[in-house]
């Protein structure tokens, strides 16, 4: 067999089944070999940018990697912004780009480029393999690498000879992923003794903390000690609704997340990163960390970071019998939704139809943004499921990690909140998801404007911005029609102008199976 | 003043009024300057890409460079395909990408990520402004070192803080761009002396040798010497048509550059890169030169190309009165159209539409790839006009190159001929046509395959591609609908079956000013 058989053969042994591609011709005997191992399912995206969200959304929701295959170097720096933002998801990825024979690169032929420079900047682990007798182990190691703890994107970059030269020792035997270590017992130590001390406590949760585990022991430990809970602001996968622990989110904006923190005298960070403000604003600190705040890091992502949390709630009896809502656990969200809004469309009965309809299990993907602001109010009581958010401020995120999402959990309904000015990076993802019969629901959230950086635009301390500014961030002139743009992509479309329409089509798409967009003119 | 404005004084007051931009919440200072430097012209773009690729276009027809404005590292992943094309066509552009303000760099907040390693990889200059009080003489370096010779990318990052604090200074002088040497004298009695031999020579011209003060110097010498002209395989802009000099391309196939060399004892290079395969492919040579032939650099791209081509004229007394068609000048292509098309649409009879329609003075941008092939030889005698192709090889620059070739040259037809596969890369440049109202008219090459990979497949010896590899390089289930895309962008669209509907469309198109598409399903 060949080095891309041999790649690929040993990318299945090792759990990777799924390969999220744009191929070109360096990567011609990758896509060959696929007919050869059908085990590997090809998911051809239309831009690159599709194939790198795809494979951190089908992370995100199946727990392990998808691979990816671009080409090149032009091709990866297409996928870069949905790496960056799988990268800060903490998403195992193993993200395989082709590149020239290793022999012809020293002649600059025009798609020439730096690729080890380009995959440094998101990588975790990289590797350009030196030939089709090592490719096999490369790619066994890059799997390993990619589940890290914690979970990042793994590059295997892979010039075209290692694919077509003869691999004599054929695939390799997979890697075991590194063991999740516990976190110190001094780290727990030191976090009850702050969660003791009677001052005012909060824990701050990321990363696996916000699947049911980490949840259930957080909540254990606010219920007996009263700290108050937050999530990191752009959690990879929050579980969330009827029968689960509630969590706030801290805010995006800076000054409503001072205020989530203000009195704050011990921080317990478990799974996330002390907070700092997404952007700098002139006169505003970067830091969100209170003056006088202790900060007790009880576990990192490199961490099991629920048996943290478990071992702090044995230190501190929280267990049972605690103070909480009896030993059959703690207090958990009462099933409740909004009712099914009617007139005019905003941002308020948006969140109220999505509230009303959302089905139980359902992964949303919410690159929904300023126009979303309520949804996720509303949704608070709804069925159990998850969250799944834009984590490294990269936007185009939201279809693609749709898309891989569905492809990871095809008995799940995906519903896509998406902003349209987002929309427009990675649109190309609804043809992958007509093309594979994905059972997703994008509900373009259609502002016609920038909205966000309208309201950066004051907070950063511009002055009032006027005609020629404001015209740069105005999506109207020509207004976008993402019925057309749907349709032009083979995935059925309705545009909703009131609450009354947005239930109809809202309701219609969630019901019937595969793709649909629903665009809500707001 | 504040940096933001410092920056945009000193692009003006440099030659640079345009800037191609998709700016975040780090840039708003400088979205807000526009009102107070409304000599620059921002230009919105929905994705990077365009912005990038529309840099180039613009570049290569106004002959200097524009700015960008990208958001962060992500942003400027998003545009490193097209900087990357821009990179390979010289094209001058000042590449503004904006940064976290610098104190807040060290939060590692969720944008953060390395842009200097991003930048490097297509820039010929890099820097991070320091401060407001340099970043004007920072511009107006970065706008000089655009300029080259020969033309780059300069990138200049442009920290938040930079953009807000007080600039004292205010706007900088410009800089001026390095003179362009002159070609060695031995470099030229090398090439004379290889010309005069009397073997079988050909001229392989590139870069700024490919307009016509170069083209007709090279035909003179062509004409003097028997020597053949090539032009390099996918030049930044090429003046062709009725009345012009003619000169035939290098194949981007090996196997027919093969060809065209084959027997040529001295090959003399002007302004290009000694002939390399595109792509490796089994058991074939990278290198184009054959054996035994002598390769003779008369002038690179860092030195006035048609200079030297004149020096070599007069070093071989071919300057007048030569063997060509007289003291008037070199032969030059007769005028001449194909008749309209009817009947089937195929790749010849949209070549012949072409051809009978293209007008004087035409900026024709093509990444029309595999059905695009006979369109060369179909529009060779029409009347005078340019012609952009893809020069990195990384596919989706069409349309945005199109979009800035436009904002250039508002005064002349753009056509953009672009194949499917490459057009869903950077489709989002039809809106940016539609809101600047730009005179381009597109025609998409629906083969609804990635065609040239699947010739590709078969020319790199992989076996003949079974359906599941064969599936990844198909374009059809579901079928792209470009008369819906376009219309949901905002440009008017129809669709073409026959020939002379082809006709019909294009002609009203090519006739109406504002941007339209046309989708030929071939």
């Amino acid at each position: 067999m060949n080095g891309a058989q041999a790649l690929l053969d040993t990318l299945v042994a090792s759990g990777v089944d799924v390969c999220f591609a744009n191929p070109g011709t360096s990567e011609m005997h990758f896509v060959a070999a696929l007919d050869r191992v059908p085990a590997m399912r090809g998911v051809l995206a239309l831009f690159e940018g599709v194939a790198t969200g795809a494979a951190d959304g089908y992370a995100r929701v199946a727990g392990r990697p998808a691979a990816t295959l671009l080409h090149l170097g032009p091709g990866l720096g297409n996928g870069l912004a949905n790496l960056h933002n799988a990268r800060r998801a903490h998403s195992p990825v193993v993200n395989v780009v082709g590149d020239h024979a290793t022999y012809h690169k020293r002649y600059d032929a025009p798609l020439e480029s730096d690729i080890e420079g380009l995959a440094r900047t998101v990588s975790g682990w990289l590797r350009t393999s030196a030939g089709a007798g090592q490719v096999a182990a490369d790619a066994a190691e890059a799997v390993a690498a990619a589940f890290g703890p914690p979970g990042q994107v793994a590059t295997l970059v892979l010039p075209a000879d290692v694919s077509w030269s003869e691999a004599p020792g054929g695939a390799a035997r997979p890697v075991r992923p590194a063991a999740v270590p516990v976190a110190a017992p001094a780290a727990v130590e030191e976090a009850a003794k702050a969660l003791r001390s009677g001052q005012p406590a909060a824990i701050l949760l990321g990363g696996t903390a916000l699947r049911d585990r980490g949840l259930v022991a957080a909540a254990r430990l606010s219920e007996a000690t009263g700290a108050k809970l937050l999530a990191e602001t752009f959690p990879a996968n929050l579980a969330r609704g009827a029968g689960r622990p509630a969590v706030e989110r801290l805010a995006y904006l800076a000054e409503m997340a001072v205020a989530q923190l203000d009195g704050v005298r011990h921080l317990v960070v478990a799974g996330a990163k002390p907070p700092v403000s997404f952007f700098a604003y002139p006169g505003m600190a970067s830091d969100l960390v209170p003056d006088g705040c202790d900060v007790h890091i009880l576990a990192d992502l490199g961490q099991d970071v629920p048996a943290a949390l478990e071992a702090l709630v044995d230190a501190l009896g929280a267990s049972a019998g605690g103070t909480g809502a009896g030993s059959a656990g703690p207090t958990v969200v009462p099933a409740s939704r909004p009712g099914r809004p009617a007139g005019a469309l905003d941002a308020q009965t948006l969140a109220a139809a999505v509230g009303a309809l959302l089905p139980e299990g359902a992964v949303v993907v919410d690159e929904g943004n300023t126009s979303g602001l309520f949804v996720a109010g509303a949704t608070a009581g709804c069925p159990p499921h998850d969250w799944l958010t834009l984590t490294g401020g990269a936007i185009g995120q939201g279809l693609p990690v749709a898309t891989g999402a569905a492809v990871a959990a095809p008995d799940r309904k995906v519903l896509c909140l998406e902003a349209d000015g987002s929309a427009m990076y990675t649109l190309q993802a609804l043809w992958t998801q007509a093309r594979e019969g994905l059972d997703v629901t994008t509900l373009v959230l259609s502002n016609r404007s920038y909205a966000i950086l309208n309201m950066e635009l004051s907070r950063v301390g511009a002055e009032a911005g006027g005609p020629l500014s404001r015209r740069m961030l105005d999506l109207s002139g020509p207004d976008l029609d993402f019925v057309a743009l749907a349709t032009g992509l083979g995935v059925p479309a309705a545009r909703a102008t009131t609450a009354d329409e947005l239930v109809t089509h809202l309701e219609r798409s969630l019901a019937e199976p595969g793709p649909a967009l629903v665009e809500a003119v707001l």
